[in-house]
Parts: structure tokens; sequence; C-alpha cells
């Protein structure tokens, strides 16, 4: 079996600044235990040998192994003699899945709940399965109805757009993984913003991408020169940004800073991959932007226009059990991605695409409740953790999934591995960020219904309150054994 | 936008036997038409110069240039200073997909017509539907119930199986490629059998792989001296075997070569995957096989059978329209397989595993008529080629969905592009293999209903007659000047 080696460094580069009021074992276990489980240490990874990291942690050998050994007791590391030690997941694989265990409640994805217009759509899209079922099967584009309707739907919102500039895709993740692999080359320059949605990243990086981050931030969103230089100085291949309620800040991008970054694209060649999976989860925005691509359309013309993709998805306004996304894109770049796309996979389900068809009609009624869904979410949220956690400072997004909350000390991979022993699992900020950033955040959905998210937070200052967070010097532990 | 290079050398190995009685340039525009349209050159790849090619393949520069002229006018080379000729697909990308288009016929894909089935089980998911979607959305490993039910058909088939033990994919092709992404690094030897199914070798080269390809024929099926003459000399990471109605042969393969080929997968630390997508489509086989790891463990037993994964999909029993695969293996193995998932997509739809799960109690009756549908058209398919095209031999296969024809003449490229002027979408041989083989031969699904079947020989057979085939000596042409 494969297995990537993480080198001393590496593991010590993603550790952060691990030392709690534990033994320092417990510790260097708890804090390796938070990155297998939140994904940052992949299943199946080969750890350093345990003298390798004790010389680098500065710790005594005895204090890796017992560390170490915590890990094989708890189920996360198998050791083999000539081997080494490989990471597991212990359990059944649902435990990685959105299923409530024994209680857990799951807040790492920011999923939404499904609106109810789905069920009387995938009755009717049943119904009319026998209509289309004999000319469709394999379907790598879409089916011509649907990728209409969500033409059409660009052409309301001020961008003209014709069937055959979309393609259907197994939602918005595949939509990024199959652009990674079609677009990118290995060890392409990719321009991508952080914090930024984790998959992204993984998607991008199994193509072959070198990442280079952008910031944004939920009060001051893009620095506009920040992207220029990082344009100037990398000539990117790609860059693929969230404009509009970015995920997980919430920020919007000015109008002029999307100007300024279609034409730093434009002047170096970059492939500008757009996500606006989230862009129509409007809650009380003052400003409304039409799509991403219509303001650079205006900015650079229609040919700088056409090497801009476009993402969407239902997953995020419907419900992320339809796997139906799309991609919006010039017909050269559709028929490219087309052609490259049974690498991976044979096509998008029929009764999900009818379904959805089944729904386009009603789109605008459904995104526009799902904003006052998150709206209403977002008070009560932002109400109850000013009260229960007032150190904590908590954007008021104005659309989107989530808020991106300052916890004030750098204690997020902590809490998060407090909380899911308290019975929550949530996503510590570092996942959010390439290279171990965001301790001090926390990114807290508002997609959930009420009396979930009121128990989230009851957890969360539970885990808070459990114990002492805050970094601890090094050197106050050099001396530790166990 | 990342473009491939070819070189001549390359180009000039895939063009193989090109030249026919029509004029070099036309001869040379139709081979480079057809490995466009097959996929064997994937668009956007970068053709070699004209003055390059001209050497390589000793003839004039202007032949080329006409050559690269006549694919421009036709749509599928665009050419642009400094950055020279890259493939293109012309027209809608559409004409990709499996939509039969101004009375194209597609006997490229060897779908399966709907099982009736389909429809009220489509009802009843949808039904089904309000009782799960609270509780499933991103789902990387599949619902419970579908699980248990896949599980349980592995036991009463003599394997048994946990739920646990299986994972839910958007597909076989989709499960192929997490596995290919998830197991192998790059470099990393992979053996395959040759001819194969194409979109194999495309997912196994997207993850790295270095493929090594045993025979696999019509008549005499495997040669176990060979396989295990591959595993001794480069102990492949992986092997990606199809042991029961192979595609495109439709051979199964005897229960010694099994065991052989379970113990040299044991003895050099291969990871066995084996796809049973089609091991289900039994006409009149004699003999009977239990799934291939029962046969791996009875032979090498429990622990080397951990390493064999096996690959199931109702693609090709049910309908392809519904995207559901499913992988069986050892739970770590599943484990490490739902972790690495989401860099790709976020899991399958809960209709489609909804419907999947309706499907499953009545599965063992349209397993077993799609047996006799197939076996139906086998034998009319049979005698109409005898009948038609004598010079043809045209193996009786005993299962799967496709007849592996021998055309008796190095033809099958040139056959296929003359048959896609008549109307008639057909992969040529050259796709199934990975080095230019299988000019004689021609797959031909027995997999569509009779009427299009019909058709399709109509189509071939003229096709056939309507141009000389056999190759030109190349010396012929050595003058030719447009």
């Amino acid at each position: 079996m494969a297995s990537i080696t993480l080198s001393a460094r590496s593991l010590t580069a993603l550790l952060g600044e691990w030392k709690s009021a534990a033994p320092v074992y417990r510790g260097l276990a708890d804090r390796i235990r938070l990155l297998v489980l939140d994904g940052r240490i992949p299943v199946g990874t080969r750890l350093p040998a345990e003298r390798e990291l004790a010389d680098r942690l500065a710790l005594s050998r005895t204090t890796v192994t017992a560390a170490y050994r915590e890990l094989r007791d708890a189920g996360y590391l198998r050791s083999t003699r000539g081997s080494g030690s490989v990471t597991l997941l212990p359990g059944s694989p649902t435990a990685l899945a959105a299923v409530p265990q024994g209680g857990f409640l799951d807040f790492s994805k920011a999923a939404v709940p499904p609106c109810p217009e789905v069920i009387d759509a995938a009755v009717a899209a049943a119904a009319e399965l026998p209509r289309y079922m004999h000319d469709w099967d394999y379907d790598l584009v879409g089916m011509p109805g649907l990728r209409q309707a969500i033409a059409d739907r660009y052409t309301a919102r001020g961008l003209p757009t014709d069937a055959d500039e979309i393609m259907i895709t197994v939602g918005a993740q595949h939509a990024i993984a199959l652009i990674a692999r079609t677009m990118l080359s290995r060890g392409d320059r990719v321009l991508v913003e952080m914090p930024s949605y984790p998959h992204a990243y993984e998607a991008l990086r199994g193509a072959g991408a070198r990442l280079g981050a952008a910031t944004v931030s939920s009060e001051t969103g893009w620095d506009p020169r920040e992207i220029e230089q990082w344009f100037a100085r990398t000539s990117p291949a790609l860059a693929y940004l969230m404009p509009d309620f970015h995920n997980p800040t919430g920020a919007s991008m000015p109008l002029d800073t999307r100007e300024r970054v279609a034409r730093a694209a434009e002047r170096h060649g970059t492939v500008l991959v757009i996500d606006e999976t989230t862009a129509e989860l409007n809650i009380d925005r003052p400003e409304s932007y039409p799509p991403f691509v219509a303001t650079a359309t205006a900015a650079c013309g229609r040919s700088a226009a056409a090497s801009i993709i476009t993402i969407g998805s239902v997953g995020k306004t419907v419900w992320g059990g339809l796997r139906i996304g799309w991609i919006r894109a010039d017909r050269g770049i559709i028929r490219k991605l087309v052609s490259t796309r049974s690498m991976g996979d044979l096509g998008t389900p029929i009764l999900d695409q009818l379904t959805v068809a089944e729904l386009m009609p009603v789109m605008d009624g459904i995104v526009e409740r799902r904003g006052r869904q998150l709206g209403a979410t977002r008070d009560r949220l932002v109400d109850l953790l000013h009260d229960r956690l007032p150190e904590w400072s908590v954007p008021r997004v104005n659309g989107g999934i989530a808020t991106w909350v300052n916890l004030g000390e750098a204690a997020s991979s902590q809490l998060a591995l407090a909380a899911r022993s308290h019975g929550l699992v949530i996503v510590a900020g570092p996942r959010f960020g390439i290279d171990g950033a965001f301790e001090r955040y926390l990114r807290i959905p508002i997609s959930y219904p009420w009396g979930d998210t009121e128990r989230a937070v009851d957890l969360l200052a539970a885990a808070w309150g459990s114990a002492s967070f805050g970094a601890v010097p090094t050197s106050a532990y050099l001396d530790d054994v166990v």
C-alpha cells in the first residue's frame, strides 16, 4: 500500500503550538490525533521514527514513544516492524461520513437542511424517467433541459449564457477536481485564498499544483495589491477564488477588486476559477453583484473573460444530497473538460439531473428563503455567542454558510479536540489554511437548524471551559520525561 | 491552458499502418482525426511541428502541411503562431456524450437498455426520501441499507461480507479512479490486461502508474505463466484484472489461473483490483465461479485476500444512468479510500442509492433476464455477421457485453472511420490496447436492442465495402506530393 512518509520537520510544522497543561506525551498524542481526525495528516501516512521526532522536538525519546503508544492504543496508529507507524482512523468508516453517531453533532460540514421542494421534485423526476432513460445513460456533459435552465439563470442574472457553455458535474467538488486535473500540469503555480475551502486545496494539490495564497479576512476582505503582487511574482497557471460570501469568512469582493483581479489574470494568462457555490446565499449584503464573469467582461472584454471558469452547485441552496454541480466556461474549455472527464467517472446521474431540472423554475424562491433562514440563524448565533463566549469576536456576516470566529487566542485545535470529547465535531481553523495558520480562528456554520446550533454552542462553551488553552513556551517542557 | 506535446516519434507510433488508397495527406489527416475522435490523442494535445513530423514519416513537408490544413478546416486542429497546432473536437460538446445525433448510432459504449424495474424503484425512492434526507447529504461511504444489501449478495454468492467492507461510489469508473489515486504513488508499476477497458488505463495512468500488460484472447484467455512472469519481473504495486466475462474479449479465467494469480499477488505484495462489473452477465458459461476473493481466500488464506479489492456496479445489469458502483475491500482499505475521496468528490447521490436499494431484492431476476437478452442478441449477431461479413471471425462469447471480432486484416481504425461517415460510432480495436496493437480487432457490443444491432451491422458492412483496406507499404508513397 502506498504510504506518504511525513518527515519530522513537516510534522513539527503541522503540530504548531501544541503544548498544553497536560503531560507532554499526551499533549503530543492529542495534537497528532486531531491532525488525523480533521485530515491534515491523511490516513495511511507514515509518521517519522520516534528518535527522529524526539530530536526535532527536543524531547526525550521515551516521551515520543509514550505518545505513539497512546495513539496506537486509541486506534490512530498501526506500527509494524520494518514499515514504521502509519496513521489510521479507529472504528467504523462511517465515522467519516455525515452520520451523527452516538450523539455526535457534526458541525464539520456547513451543510444545509434539504429544502422541502426536493420531495415533489424527486417524485416528478421519477415520473419523467421513462421519457429520458432510453436515450441517456453515461452522461458526461449534462442533459440539455437542465443545462438550458442553468444558462437561462445566468442570463437573467446579467451574464448572457448558452446551454453549451454549461457542463453538469457530480457536485461542486467534482467540478473543482475535474478542472484541476484538466487545466493543470504537475508543478504549476496556483493562487488560492487563505483561508479557503480545504477540499479545493486538496483537489488542486492532487493535480500537482504548487499553491500560493492571498489573505482574506472577515473584516477587510481581500487586498488587491497583494493579489496583484502574487500574479506578478508567480504568473500562476490558475487562480481559485470565491468572491461572493467567501467560505469560511463570509466576505464579498468589492467591484473594483474584481476588476483588478480580472485584469491581472488577463495580463498573466491565468485561468480564473470562480467558485460561486455560495454566491446566492445573500442575507442582507448592501451591494448586489452580477456573476463575476459579467464584471470581468465589462472590464477586460469578452476574449479575456473566455478564460474564466465559473463553478455552481445546488448543494448549499437546495440540498447536498443531490449531487449536482456545474461548470460555466467557454465552449472550448467545456469540450476539453468533457474529454478528460472519463478518466475519473462516466457521468452525472440522470435522476438527480431531472430532479434539479424540476426545481429550476422555483429556484429564486428557494434561494430567497434560504437567505432568510441563514439570516435568522446568524442573528441568534451572534447574540448567543456574545452572551456565552464574550471573549470571542464573531463577525456579523451578510451572507454565506458560516462565520469565521476569532477566539482571541491560538487555541482552535485544542478547542476542536475538546469539543469532540464533548460530542461536537467541528473543524479547527488551521484546516482552512495551507501552512498551519488560523489557530485563533474557528468556522461556525450558520446553516444548521437552530436547535442544533444552540446545542453546538453549549458544547463549544463546555469545551472552552474544560481545558486551559494558550500556548505554553516550548522551553518549559524541554526536560519532560513521562 | 496546459497542453501535452506529442513528439513526432510518439505520433508515428500512434499512427500505426495508416496509409490507404487515398492521397497521402488525406490518409494522414484521416488517421489523426480518428485518433482524436476515439481519445487516443487527447483533446488539447499539441501535435509535432510539420517539419519534424515530415522528417520522421519521410514525407514532404507540403504533405504534412496539407494534412494539418485539412484537420484545421474540419475543426480538429487549432494552429496559433508560437504555440503550434493543438487538437480540438469540432461542434457541440454533446457530440461526446451518449446522444444519438443527426442519426448517429452510438456503439462506442456497450451500454445496456434500462431494466423496466428502474421506474418503480425510482418512484419508491422518491417516496422514501423524506425518511432519509435529514440525516444524509454528503455521503462518502454509502447508506447502511444499501451497503448491507450488497454485502448480503456477496455472502449469498459464497463470499461472506459485512456492510463495513462495502463502500458506495458514483459508478465503477469512479471506483477505479479512486482506488488508483489512493493506492498508487507516481511511477508505480501496474499490471493490466490487454486488451482491456480503456478508461481503466486512463485512470491508472492518471494516478502516475507505469503499465505493463498481460495478454487476453477470446480463444485462449490468459496465460498464467505470462502473468507470473510479469509479477516476478516487475513486482507490481497493483494489478487490475477482469476475470469474468472480460471486456472486450468475453473470456473468463479458469479456476486454477485465478489461484495462481492470487498466489503471485501474495508473493509480490501486489494489491489486486478485480473488476466484477460484468461478472454476473452470464449467458451459458458452463463453469460457475464464486467471486474472485472467495477463490483467493481458499487458495491463500484470509490475510492474503485482505489486499484484494473488488469493484461492482449496476451499470451493466440495471442501467448506466444510475451512477451506482461499489468497492468491496478490507476495512482498513475502505477507511483509507473514504478518507482520500473528498479530494475528488463529496459523495454518492442519495436518490440513486435509495433507488438501487429498492432494486436489490429483485436483483437476481434482473441479472437472469439480462443474461437471456444478451444471449438472444449474441445468437442473432453471430449469425448475421457470419452471413454479411463471412471473412470476419466472431467469437461466440458465453457472457459479458461484447464480442471481440477478428477482422482478418489490420483495418480496425480505417473501418471505424468509415463507419462514422456512414453514421455509426464505434471504437477501433487499438483503443483497447496500450501500444497501438489490435488493428485486426473490433469490439461489437451485444448489449443493445436487436433493431439497433441489426442497423449497426448494416452500417459496418457498408463501411467495410466502401473502402479498400490493407496496409500499403510505406515506400510506395515516399515520393508523394500533394
